[in-house]
């Protein structure tokens, strides 16, 4: 049995259970107590030494980061049919790869960052967030506007793993009203089969 | 024929190095002369919109970010022999992922970071750095007490991600005197055939 330790509202947690879904996978959610710490408790960081969620548990497989889980779902799940979310082609793959770092870096530390700030109260420069977070959604919009996809010809985990920080970003004061082909993008996004959404998240 | 664009004293480029020597695969270095803010020029942009490097050209195929560029080399020049550095194994990949995370996130941002405040002058909290730094050097010391390598069996491209801003760390004033198992861990990599180093790391 699949385990999946997260939090409802986390985006991070969120691309996981995008994915279990969009693979038919079934699985059991264990939503930590974060109030009460859970995440940095003596038993927790048994499963993961960082202290931090989501975590995955596939039998006496522990994976813990949102990328490396993404990239084992997609990996060990994967049928003929729906390699496409991690497929076995060296170029494909390395695309794949360039957005999950930048799902980690750009899109997490400025539009994640922003909504954490004005939805969490974390400390922050939300301005300075705010306004880089703009220049990402621009570039992400024009490297949307004559491709369905972020990565590859087909839906993979790039789309996954940037999907759910982009659409919450108006959580952080960020409006999305000028970026048309990321609207599209979305729209292709939820219109695949199995999709879940998540609070916070409009349909098109 | 494979070009590396780069910068002799970046621990991101050597790493790119370290594996295309490992896999014994000929490259031409550009090096980028980043006085004039080479990295930020049309051209470069043209290559990498995110105005970093190194970047990799193989042919007409570019790819940015030194993760996605050692997954690339890894998966597309690895043999039978050799592709214990990027396995076919969905729990390998899994655990090598949340090490390449690992050296983006927590390694870069700390030993990294203070590396470069002091060496090259960047802005930030230095003590922040070093006192952050000190705890991952801490629990990687921890991690290979009883392991060879960091995720899996053999040498993976974690242990390439992971080496060079902890070897480097010295030149951040952050010790390495008290971490046996790291050290044990150096001479392992250094002692793999094809093995080179750059400017500022030591040989066991």
């Amino acid at each position: 049995m699949i385990r999946l330790h997260g939090l409802e509202v986390s985006g991070n947690t969120y691309k996981i259970k995008l994915l279990l879904n969009l693979l038919n996978i079934k699985y059991e959610f264990i939503p930590l107590d974060i109030k009460n710490k859970q995440h940095k408790s003596e038993a927790f960081l048994k499963l993961n030494p960082r202290g931090e969620f989501p975590v995955l548990e596939d039998g006496s497989l522990i994976v813990w980061d949102s990328q490396a889980i993404l990239i084992y779902l997609a990996k060990q799940y994967g049928t003929q049919e729906n390699n496409h979310w991690y497929p076995d082609n060296a170029p494909a793959i390395a695309h794949i790869t360039q957005w999950l770092t930048v799902a980690n870096g750009e899109i997490f530390l400025t539009l994640g960052k922003a909504r954490a700030m004005l939805k969490f109260g974390y400390a922050g420069d939300l301005e300075l967030a705010q306004k880089r977070g703009i220049k990402i959604l621009q570039w992400i919009d024009q490297h949307l506007k004559d491709r369905n996809w972020l990565a590859t010809e087909q839906p993979s985990i790039a789309d996954i793993t940037c999907y759910p920080y982009i659409a919450l970003c108006e959580e952080g004061d960020i409006s999305l009203s000028h970026y048309p082909a990321i609207h599209r993008w979305f729209k292709r996004i939820q219109n695949i089969n199995g999709y879940v959404s998540m609070p916070g998240i409009k349909r098109e």
